[in-house]
This record gives structure tokens, C-alpha cells and sequence, in this order.
């Protein structure tokens, strides 16, 4: 019960996403419990996006929702990861990335809560 | 003051927006104290969104932001109908929906904060 | 490690954003230790957005995201401040407001958490 949503200001064609979805399914097993067999990942692209008064450079906005509580260090190591996933494929750079947590009591799948 | 903010990977015509709107308007009385007279929503359509690898299938991302708290049985029962509301109205199948909530501290309406 | 995400279901022009950057860099300074060196910003327009039934009238959903945590009347006057920002510059009446806040405990910047 983990999602992945990734805003982006620059655009991410087709081909990339099905990278990037590769990446971050790997990525998300750094979350003790948490694999791409219940990973949800959303994507937008050509947001409008400013950080420090700068809206031109790529910039990138990633908030990660768990179900759940995880350890400060995963936590620290899943930025790290979607920090070089970002940079290498669609050239954000590290100052430019957000990567925000919420951890979540209350989520619902198929008509249920966890 | 809630919010229910929905994400779908299929299109909304205007007209099942009215109807969603008016479901969800009825959905929302699920969670004591709220009513529609303090419903915002958010539709979203046609988003990239990937489930399980999966980004061909209908899928939906829902998140129902309330101020305050409920009980767990108001968030399962909420989640039973959005869920309901999805497939019926969308084709979105429950196994392809999360509903998450999130209970708000501070919440601000018409200059002030509640 | 602020970050405001405006949602309007009217346009914002170009122009208009630029206002919205300045002005909204300014706002952030009333949460203690926050400016706007380190705010990111998103704006998304012409969004389908319902609130107490009505579509059509302009209203925005804000959501206002801080590392740590602020005194209540550091938000309350941050909501007022949102609230003239965004009548005065797009015309939202402030009854079609929300700003939500949320505290976050677990944020990335430039591979690492705070």
C-alpha cells in the first residue's frame, strides 16, 4: 500500500515512464514490507513548478505515502534512490528534488480498509 | 471541511462529473459531522497512472482529506461506497482503486483557520 | 522546506504566476524559520473543482506543506495572507477557499533527509 506520486516540470515521454516505473517499483523495496506487487505511481509532467523563485531549471516534487510506519533510514535511503532515478532519466538535478513522506492509518483497497 | 481529491486513468465526460459529484456528495454524510455543504472535490481524469506494473487497466487514486478525526468504521464505510461509486460509474474494478485518508489539524475557510 | 500547492479551477496566466511566486515567497515568512530560499511551489489551473455543489464559481484548494511544525496562529495568518493573495490576483472569493496544512515529519532535498 505504498504510492509514488512524481510532478515534474519537464516531460516525461512514454518510453520513460515505463523506466521509471521500473526504477521506482525496485526503489520502493527499500520500505521494509513494501514491494512493486502493491505500488502505486502516479505522473505528471510539464507541471508548473518554481523552487527558490526559479521555475525555469527541471524541478521535481515526489511525495511518497505509506501505509504505515517505516524506519528513518529507509526512508533516507528511498530519497537517495528516487534523487538518482530522477537526475539520470530526466536530468533533475539533486537541489532541485523534493521528496516528501506521509505516513497513512487510514487506506482503503478493493471496497476495504487495511 | 472535507476534500475527496480523485485520480482516474480513464476519461470523466462532464456529465458522469455531475453524477460523481452527487454520489460523492451523499458519500461524504458516511463520516459524522460532514455533509455535502462543506464538500470540495477534485476531479482529475486521464491521469498516467500505473498499479502493479499495470498502467492499461482503469485505476483510481482517491484521497479523502477531513478535518479533524472519524472513527475507523466511518473510513470503511466510506471507502465501500467511493469504491462502489468508481466501478459502477467509471469501470474502475476494486482491486484497482486506493482510497486514502488523511485527518487534518489545521484547516483554513474563508480567510481564517477552524 | 515549505512547500504550497494552489489548485484554482481558473486560469493563470503566465504573467500571473510570476505575481503569485512573488507574493506567495513573501507569505511563507509568516511560518517561523521559513522563506521563500527554500519554497517550492505548484500551480495547476482550469481544475475541475466542486465545492458545495458548484462548479462553476471560481474556488481553489491549497495545500500549504512544512517540515516541522508552526504555532496555529503562525497558519492562521498564513491562511489570511493565502486568502487576499488569491481573491485579489484571480478573483476566488475567500468562502471558496480551503487551505489545508499538513506537518511533515520525513523530507528529502538533494539525496538526503532533513
Amino acid at each position: 500500500m505504498p504510492c509514488i506520486q512524481t510532478k515534474v516540470n519537464v516531460g516525461i515521454s512514454p518510453e520513460k515512464e515505463e523506466t521509471l516505473k521500473k526504477e521506482l517499483g525496485n526503489a520502493i523495496a527499500l520500505i521494509p514490507g513494501k514491494s512493486d506487487s502493491w505500488l502505486m505511481l502516479t505522473f505528471e509532467d510539464n507541471c508548473r513548478i518554481a523552487f527558490q523563485g526559479n521555475s525555469q531549471e527541471p524541478a521535481a516534487f515526489v511525495e511518497v505515502k505509506i501505509f504505515g510506519k517505516a524506519p528513518d533510514s529507509a526512508y533516507e535511503a528511498l530519497t537517495a534512490e528516487i534523487t538518482k532515478i530522477l537526475g539520470r532519466e530526466l536530468g533533475v538535478g539533486a537541489k532541485r528534488i523534493y521528496v516528501k513522506y506521509e505516513e497513512v492509518q487510514h487506506w482503503g483497497w478493493n471496497g476495504g480498509n487495511f
